[in-house]
């Protein structure tokens, strides 16, 4: 019998999918449940998105420019260009979602046992696209206590090796929320340049901010740009995850050139998705004006009642819609099956997503759970109260 | 500045996106241009798909299962076990085009520095997806005077060493128009099960066959359940490259356990288009007849037509809709530029394929040409008088 690659053996599996047969056991036993685990937005598409589809009037569906519709990246560069990012129609190659960009990037950086640093926790798919490119993960821990703040240089620059090829940071963050300051983007820029690094930054949330902060991106940075990396997309902006279009930006022609012949290997992306994501950049300001109140409330009420939990510890997110939150339980996945499996209250149990999985070190996170405020506010205070219940009937166990 | 890597270096150019500036050259010239070059199917895409989309409504385009929707995936498999293939729905993994099917294929299959044998002339995006996967292709040279049968398994055999993994195929073939007999395939699964290698066959053509010869599917092959890995995709059925849907087939467990866990990494194939692929299984046997024979009529018409060119040597394609032609010239890279630069008819030229592109053995192949019918016929007519006549004119230079 064939064996299957070292790598399909390693490439891990999602911490929320690990869960989904414990929901199924939920689901089977009738209880309803929130899930606070997932990141898909109930957000309405934008209509103006939807309806250029319907729209869509061609006879045969041939395959785009590899770097997508020149319209769109035009377009594109433009609607960059109002964020005050200096972005032009030659830095974009429009992906298959974010994910493709992020895979583009880390094989025009990195062969096959090169090192990426990562502040973690992190996004739980760089480890599965690092896998797939053959590509080290080297972690830097940032904490709870400074609410994911970016760990001092210092902690990078012990990690740097002659394997060491980029340093790759989710801004806002996924899970953490966190909002990388203008000061904390410089010290990385040196650090970069210092080292001959890329900076890939995957701002894929990048409009989602709460306190009045304002998003500095690494397109933004002054003598950056031929280590400066951007992912983006459109599945969380106007809420079209289905649609998987997404794009890598850079300024280094080098390394578009490679990006590019990644992109015309596999053809191009999505022709429908591509003519969705074009209109929504139509969409209208009051539309993002709603969305980020809706997300502004949703935090302020999850976070309060975060707080309501006796020895809970949680980092204000201020950007991004999850939180990492720290509970009073000694193992987070143990907890998260128990309440599938077996708890409810009054019929009802919540989901989360244990925040382990988001660590790269062993051992770090385990009393941590990430939370997606994707529910309505009274479903987050529904979930968060049977969470506080669930907390003390599992410690009384 | 900081390195891109070596595999972003290492990724080959399609041999074709090296001719687009002549072909600019050509237009700027004011010359019309034949492209002889595309796999680009002109053919009207089932307007039961183009429908389905429009009369989509949803409120939110969400992601939708990793491995595709379940309604597609369990429909799709009814199409194959109408094609006589043994095909359940948990044997399907829905993926962005046949493009990413490969790569996860070879991803679940292979570690870096494994090596593939594949027959050459082979689709030239192998080499991309090898590449990026850091996998050794090993060719296997197959020759027009054969028609690019399959080569003795004699020839495989010499080649397999430790580091083989796996033996891809894809037939129909892209760019021979060779479909491979019964006998042939049998031999092949015998080969892969002595060494214990995955089968790995590209049959995005399957359908398109014009003698009335079947075509045998690597699933068909009795016993070779763990080896047979299938590649398939909308792209080429249904006129509908830019849909972006192709899907990844086995009834090894292990290797689609692996395969979802790429396809979980990257979160979901693209909505709309498992929208339109889904009601393209409706598609009327009516459109495919008429397909398959304008095909027929389209291949008889240029083989005819090539024949005429003294000196060219033709191998008749069974299937797909390329053919490989020996032209009379030295190097068909040099003839391509010309016939786009310096050459016209009245106005009018011709863009070819040169075949060493399809090659991986370097300096095979290069009096080649891969010509794709998918023009109508007197197009392919006056394309192929045009290419009669500039030969004449080359060799008098
Ligand atoms: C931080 C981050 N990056 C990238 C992605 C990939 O998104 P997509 O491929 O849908 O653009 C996600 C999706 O959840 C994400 O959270
Ligand atoms: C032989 C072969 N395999 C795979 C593909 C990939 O097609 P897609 O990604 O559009 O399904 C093509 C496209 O031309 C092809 O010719």
């Amino acid at each position: 019998m064939p064996k299957i690659s070292n790598k399909g053996t390693q490439m891990p599996e999602s911490p929320i999918r690990k869960l989904v047969p414990f929901s199924e056991i939920a689901k089977k036993k009738g209880n309803k449940v929130y899930h606070l685990n997932i990141g898909q937005p109930d957000i309405k598409t934008p209509e103006v998105a939807m309806n250029a589809v319907k729209n869509f009037d061609i006879k045969v569906l041939e395959y785009s420019h590899s770097a997508g519709f020149e319209s769109y990246r035009t377009k594109l560069s433009q609607f960059y260009k109002n964020q005050g990012l200096p972005i032009n129609f030659e830095d974009i190659i429009i992906t298959t979602g974010g994910s493709e960009a992020l895979l583009f990037a880390m094989g025009s950086t990195m062969d096959p046992g090169d090192e990426i640093i990562i502040p973690e926790p992190f996004y739980a798919n760089y480890n599965g696209f690092s896998t797939a490119s053959g590509v080290n993960v080297v972690p830097v821990i940032s904490s709870i206590d400074t609410g994911f703040a970016l760990p001092p240089i210092a902690d990078f620059e012990k990690l740097i090796t002659p394997k060491t090829k980029a340093i790759l940071i989710c801004n806002p963050g996924n899970p953490t929320g966190y909002l990388y300051s203008k000061e904390e983007m410089m010290q990385l820029a040196d650090l970069v340049k210092k080292h001959d690094l890329f900076l890939i930054a995957d701002e894929v949330y990048r409009e989602f901010t709460y306190d009045g902060d304002i998003h500095y991106s690494v397109m933004n940075i002054p003598g950056l740009e031929e280590n400066a990396i951007m992912i983006d997309s459109v599945s969380k902006r106007y809420s079209m995850c289905g649609a998987r279009i997404g794009c890598i930006v850079s300024k280094n022609k080098e390394l578009m050139a490679a990006a590019m012949k990644f992109a015309q290997a596999r053809l191009s992306p999505p022709t429908f998705a591509q003519v969705a994501s074009e209109a929504a950049l139509d969409t209208p300001q009051s539309y993002f004006d709603e969305v980020i109140s809706e997300y502004r409330e949703r935090r302020d009420t999850l976070i309060a009642e975060l707080h309501k939990i006796e020895g809970a510890k949680v980092a204000t997110p201020k950007g991004a819609f999850y939180c990492i939150a720290e509970l009073p339980i000694e193992n987070a996945d143990d907890f998260a099956r128990w309440l599938l499996e077996s708890y409810d209250l009054d019929g009802e149990t919540v989901m989360v997503a244990p925040a382990a999985g988001f660590y790269s070190t062993p051992g770090v996170g385990l009393n941590q759970v990430r939370i997606a405020y994707v529910l309505k506010k009274e479903e987050l205070i529904k979930a968060v109260q049977i969470l506080k219940e669930a907390i003390v009937v599992y410690n009384a166990k």
